[in-house]
């Protein structure tokens, strides 16, 4: 945070959002109207819009004691773009509400606002709109994303077919890790605050965490390729949970082989360090941001071009069950709390 | 509240998100996918998209105390639908965001959405999606609404010319005086809880307050009479800031004439108990969820055609100044608290 203090009060509510959005040029020609109006105008242009919301609450989804201002806006632009991916979309517009206490000066409100924009500059998206107010306890951001698609090309959950292949993009289960290391370093903080922490060789695994990115090159990917999931969400808790949800919506089963989840080196030393098994943190960590699809059998061979997509199962009738082949051979059902291998190896 | 009391947990995230959509109907053909995926899609089918939205928090913009959890969501929605009126466009969507602490329950939840799903219907909006969460302390509520316009027939603040009539719709200050008689009997019950509410009387102004509704029907009649105002916006402050805005936005002045200023005859009575001046209460009280616009002076005998429309002034050039003309005949420069009748008389 900045050193220097200004009192939110001194800009008075409009001032402060003629301040907070002075520098906004807007980067996309669907952005018909921005910040200013009682609402913001949008014409995609035949095309049509898709639409996610998020909120996240201080206490609840971050910490200020370890979250910098810049890495939560940032942050907070990203879960939701990666909701409009997720749909085989394009992002290209936010709206953003805040909820802030007097704690909050005018410096700390421009660390947030940097990494909103730095996001927003990254992903080519708008920021067009939204409201700021004041809360009696505690920073709140909700976020709406919109995006675009072509008519009908959106992606559902609900789609996937027996036989397609289940891929994941990236690798799994660093955030989890990454958000342990962060409890403990402000846990030894708060007992002895002299100490200095120890975050040294995990710096992977705190990026992952603090400052998560969404998957638009798999989605442009797919456009290049040609590929057309049958299914497809964001991996935004456990692993388990997400397939599950595919299964459950698609009305079909699913087999996954542990072997085949896609783990980080640094994740999985830095998951040693804390006595768990990696597999688990994939399957039961959340916030990766990662896309969880389904693909036809006979796109296989493209999708080995992309080292960032990784096969790990396939989808099998509903009756079947949704299951997880160890890498010694043994099977398992999953379920939505992980596979138990968080109690297994403790 | 209901007496019933089912702890949210036993539903689960997911059990909660279910149980509070499983009834919805889409009635919009551009809502073409709704609640249950990582984003909803929408075709406004060659019409522009307008997009705004609104955070409500506990303690700050609704006290519990005194407002029924179903008038709180019909409320929610209503003022996200006043701002997309107010671009002359037609509400459509709505997406939500909730933080709920775990003193609610499944029966409160149900309530609230019982208005949220009111006002879709009689608006005829869709609910799109959304983000159910928990909150360490309060409730709040994030909605963004989304509608269509036609291409660039939508209404900006900045827009107003000199030598256009000042107009607003229904009647202002109720909303304020409602404000007033409810924070008063909350007093009296926290000091003296044995004493029933003394409300008789006055149901006009509370209904204003608790219960608002959008101005639906004005943008209807514009559409209907081929009126197109020239620059709009809706009065969620007071009528003195919001006149302030359309002169700052559109860089004009404007003369305001007092006694045109629309005044319900409950809210007059109503504000006399309370020994305060009916117009201050009409320049500087919110969340009336009026209409104000301005429009080409050859629009005049259209609009005389709507009981709901009064002409209150006209719009200068900016080194004029924004001025109110009190019914004595003075003439006072028009500041963002009002003008300061609410001191004067008291």
């Amino acid at each position: 945070m900045s050193n220097q203090r200004t009192e939110i009060s001194t800009l008075g509510e409009l001032g402060l959002i003629e301040h907070l959005t002075k520098n906004i040029e807007l980067q996309n020609a669907s952005s018909v109207l921005g910040v200013g109006d009682d609402a913001a105008v949008i014409d995609h242009f035949g095309k049509q819009t898709v639409v996610t919301t998020d909120m996240l609450i201080e206490g609840v989804h971050f910490d200020l004691a370890y979250t910098p201002l810049r890495h939560l806006g940032y942050k907070s632009v990203i879960v939701n773009l990666s909701d409009i991916y997720a749909m085989n979309a394009t992002p290209t517009q936010i709206v953003l509400s805040l909820g802030i206490s007097n704690r909050f000066s005018i410096e700390t409100l421009d660390e947030f606002y940097e990494g909103i924009y730095t996001a927003c500059r990254k992903y080519g998206v708008d920021l067009v709109g939204g409201d700021t107010t004041s809360s009696q306890k505690g920073f709140i951001i909700s976020v709406t994303a919109l995006g675009e698609v072509a008519p009908d090309k959106f992606v559902k959950r609900s789609t996937a077919r027996k036989g397609d292949l289940l891929c994941v993009s990236g690798d799994l289960g660093g955030a989890y890790v990454g958000l342990l290391f962060l409890e403990r370093e402000k846990k030894i903080f708060m007992e002895s605050p002299g100490v200095q922490p120890d975050l040294e060789g995990e710096s992977y695994v705190i990026g992952r965490m603090l400052k998560p990115e969404a998957r638009r090159d798999i989605v442009e990917f797919f456009a290049k390729e040609e590929i057309t999931p049958t299914s497809m969400m964001d991996i935004s808790d456990g692993l388990s949970s997400e397939i599950l949800h595919i299964c459950r919506q698609s009305n079909l089963g699913c087999v996954l082989y542990e072997e085949k989840i896609p783990i980080h080196k640094d994740m999985k030393k830095a998951a040693f360090k804390f006595e768990i098994d990696p597999t688990a943190c994939a399957l039961s960590g959340g916030e990766d941001y990662e896309l969880l699809f389904t693909v036809q059998p006979n796109d296989y061979d493209k999708l080995v071009l992309n080292e960032q997509i990784s096969v790990v199962g396939y989808m099998t009738e509903a009756a079947a069950g949704a299951h997880i082949i160890t890498k010694g051979g043994s099977k398992h059902a999953i379920t939505a709390q992980g596979w138990d291998h968080l109690n297994t190896t403790r």
